[in-house]
């Protein structure tokens, strides 16, 4: 293989420009051209294609988003825009493809691969649910966004004995709310994947503040219900002065955590090792610390992925 | 005057602990006991009263929040809860009282003062909208906690050719709002002291567009309509890949920033040589890059806050 | 077991206070008593110990350094240290401890598990350099605090065309500059567990500038040599406008990553539990991401911790 | 005028680039041309000069160093290279040019407006040590920077009892450490505009540990000492568990704050004015509050910069 192209689609995550520069650093290292295509799956189409060289990736390790830009393209899950992205790439004499997003990138990279055109995936999203990995390039920086804004909210809160809701990102996954939860001391963690009472909820509050608790902080996963919606429900139980916050798109940016560059960095590199080798149709990810990289078909199909829910339990017993 | 108190009252600002911290040390370095009431103008009525001594305070500039809490306490604007604190200020004998706060805590100040008990307000607020200083203790803090925000949805915008909407605090001013749009580099900054025309600022967005511009951003100011709201009325002039975010009550939280800390510092120090010299009934500022006080009465009444907006006029003219 | 100990010992490292304050908490939940031991193994034997309640831990959690204070305490080498230790501990009625720390803290919790008094050890340091974890307790803090550090420096070595040497801590141990090396695109990582050609890195160099790079930056860690012989060395190959950096100190303190946070927290509740079932004599770690322990005696004198080496090699094949 | 330059030179300061961002965006508004000069006075005399567009200077606000590069160039204090660089600009057809730095950038443009050639200096360093200005760029973020490290520190210090000594930047200036020693609640600031005596320094740490402080920090201005002379001195006075702590070129870089981002938006559309309005030989600068100009060569040669050293009275009076 003496060319591969590179894109990333979806949701943008703190990171990505880490990946893109391991994979055409990587590739340069091996002998390999490394060709950049903008805004995802629509650029391929377009042919929005451009050779990409180390200077082209220098001084954007540290960077947030993705400087190959993203844009969501349905029109790839079509015949049409499955071939007509496959004459771009041929037209560029691009041999593999390296895609980096979350499940519709995935999906895009599998349908290439079933095409007959070799394409891995790498998982880069803030959320942390794409399955065949313990973490995706972003979730180390975003938990970290959202820690430092529930320490700034604590601090009111302690100074007003106030109760506050704040809604996290994370689509239908409770990554972000448990990781920041548990790391951010909240009283309650509210995720998809575990049920809650809000009479239980309002108890503990109750005892809590008998207790002399100053604050109470409640985290909750944007895909349970929304924040105000919690804290309206919450009032039928009681009056906690209960504000909310909800922490946006601000949690989607920012320059990416140390590990999250790495992880980039490994992913990176190894998709290029992958692709050199003839191996498409993968997707890598990291399992009990290990780079590894599994069947994409199957990975998508067969495996779901599945927070730590170990965190949840641990939360119930040492924040309190 | 050998003892006097100290209160935070309304909305908490990074800062106010650093001022907490000079009163109490710079009292006890004249010879002046300091007590600490705790909850505003409510702890003083209920007599939450207790003596600050060197260590209470150390350990405390950096961090945000007030550590004497605070409460909102609208029973303070009655005869019989002025006279009640008076009571409760004599039983400890404290001659002379600090007042940190906003609007509201100076109304307090100035009642005790009118009462012959010598009052003496520092503004602390992260909204700026204090009269008589062009600064707040806290507005530092909050700027750039918010420009933090704007940097990272900045990534994202970029990343995905987008319009943000990015709502901030700051009640009824638009100072937030201005200084962190022009440090931002926000295409527009919509705030309650100047008018705007949503189909000027749709043309803009489009000219942007056109000459390739990535990203827009949009900083508005709470006091002129919700975030959600403004990008509905964008809405009807053309369809800009809108996002909204709501940058809430993270912003009043933080380690106060240098500024803010030798701001609260001198405020501080200051607001114990006035009481030192018998001077109550007033308030304290920074006025062109000077320490000043002046009567509390008459500031309140005959002055108002205004936003610096030859900052409107220089983003006008240099982010576009 | 109704009643146990915690300490910190050793250099101060950032989530200390979390692992202290899940200890606290899982106790009490048990229905156990927690008490703390300030400064160490010194406080232990002069008997500075007091019950540690939930509201003591409360607004801990996102503290850097530890509330419990450290110290170094080479007597408790000695049988005297030890034996006077164990008698303050049941003077108390403590039947187990907690020790938080790096080597010299696990030999002492070995020494008492030796003399009967069960203990169990947990990898507090930002080193990394304990056997038996993949990671230790304020390491992945102590990297993200020198990636800041590199992302400055990288802004002043791009402006004036520089060369920088960047010490990092680490002790013995390459780990910090591995990973703040991958993570920051150092362009060379020098490390005890690795060999280096000065004149090797000296042509590096100058290949990135004929090629027209901007800055260079080399993190050194400190178990190799100091940055300032490392730069002298580096003149005799020739001039590259180094300046040298020394990041001290700055690196154990700060407010813990979530990762921190979180790692601090598994660690805390599984000592409690380890005691609970009456197993002293074991050091906890997180080893291929489960949270594992094995005995300490064999732990300390057959194990040797190992920096992930892969780290290196990858980042001679993409920053270059 | 029709077409101006602009250039940095010396140490480059967080906000350099938004200074020049609003050079460039102002002179366009206005319907000037900007032409950027890379690497300072070298890059002028050696015609290393390109047109900036608007686009050029996009998503480089929030940028530290500077995208034109900074070089020191002694040679430009020659007729010689004056008259070459003169030549330079003509060749370009520029008109008049906006210089950012510090001294040596202000004697520069001294030279050229001597010469005939209209200059007009932006004061930028960190070291706020340029006559005729409050505030130069970069000030602000430096000493945010050096706050965040101390605060770091004394986390370390009060968990290990110790003494640090911390040594930071300003060259013969001591406005970075007066202002981060106070807004780091310092125990002692040393700088090179006031006096100290070492037994007193000795003994005020002394006192303050017989009244239970955890830590003492002192602050020192490199102009005074370097960290480990100061150290050593102490150490003939009593023995403190001193540790030396030396933040160097960290302070230089980063994201430029708020206000310094501010401070460099208004400094370099006033740039454009004054030129505009063909007035060179005048330096910029903020005094009082208010963006003033003054004669550059009357600047340099009848006013000195002096610190505010109402903070170091005020240090002695709260951090004891």
């Amino acid at each position: 293989m003496k060319r591969i192209g590179i894109l990333t689609s979806g949701g943008d995550a703190p990171g990505m420009n880490a990946a893109i520069r391991a994979v055409v650093r990587k590739g340069i290292f091996d002998g390999i051209e490394v060709y950049g295509i903008n805004y995802g799956f629509a650029g391929l189409v377009a042919g929005d294609i451009r050779r990409l060289d180390i200077a082209d990736v220098g001084d954007k390790i540290q960077r947030g988003g993705t400087f190959l830009y993203s844009a969501r393209y349905p029109e790839f899950a079509t015949e049409e825009g499955q071939l007509k992205g496959i004459e771009q790439l041929k037209k560029f004499g691009i041999e593999g493809l390296v895609v980096i997003g979350g499940d519709g990138s995935y999906h895009g990279a599998m349908a290439l691969t079933k095409r007959g055109f070799p394409a891995v995936g790498i998982p880069g999203t803030i959320d942390n649910d794409i399955p065949g990995t313990d973490f995706t390039i972003g979730f180390d920086t975003a938990i970290n966004t959202v820690l430092e804004s529930i320490d700034r909210i604590r601090d009111t809160a302690t100074s007003h004995v106030r109760t506050f809701v704040i809604e996290v990102m994370g689509r239908g996954a409770g990554d972000i709310a448990l990781w920041s939860g548990v790391a951010g001391g909240a009283d309650e963690i509210i995720i998809p994947e575990h049920d809650f009472d809000m009479v239980n909820v309002a108890q503990r509050i109750r005892e809590g503040r008998d207790r002399g608790k100053k604050h109470c902080l409640i985290i909750l996963a944007e895909g349970v219900m929304g924040g105000n919606e919690f804290a309206d429900k919450l009032s039928e139980h009681g009056d906690f002065h209960t504000r909310v916050s909800i922490l946006g798109h601000v949690v989607r940016g920012g320059s990416p955590s140390a590990r999250d560059r790495v992880l980039a960095s490994k992913f990176g590199s190894y998709a290029v090792e992958l692709l050199k080798a003839g191996k498409g149709g993968q997707c890598i990810g990291m399992l009990d610390n290990q780079v590894v990289s599994a069947d994409i078909v199957d990975t998508l199909e067969n495996h779901k992925h599945k927070p730590d829910l170990s965190l949840y339990d641990l939360n119930q017993e040492i924040s309190f």
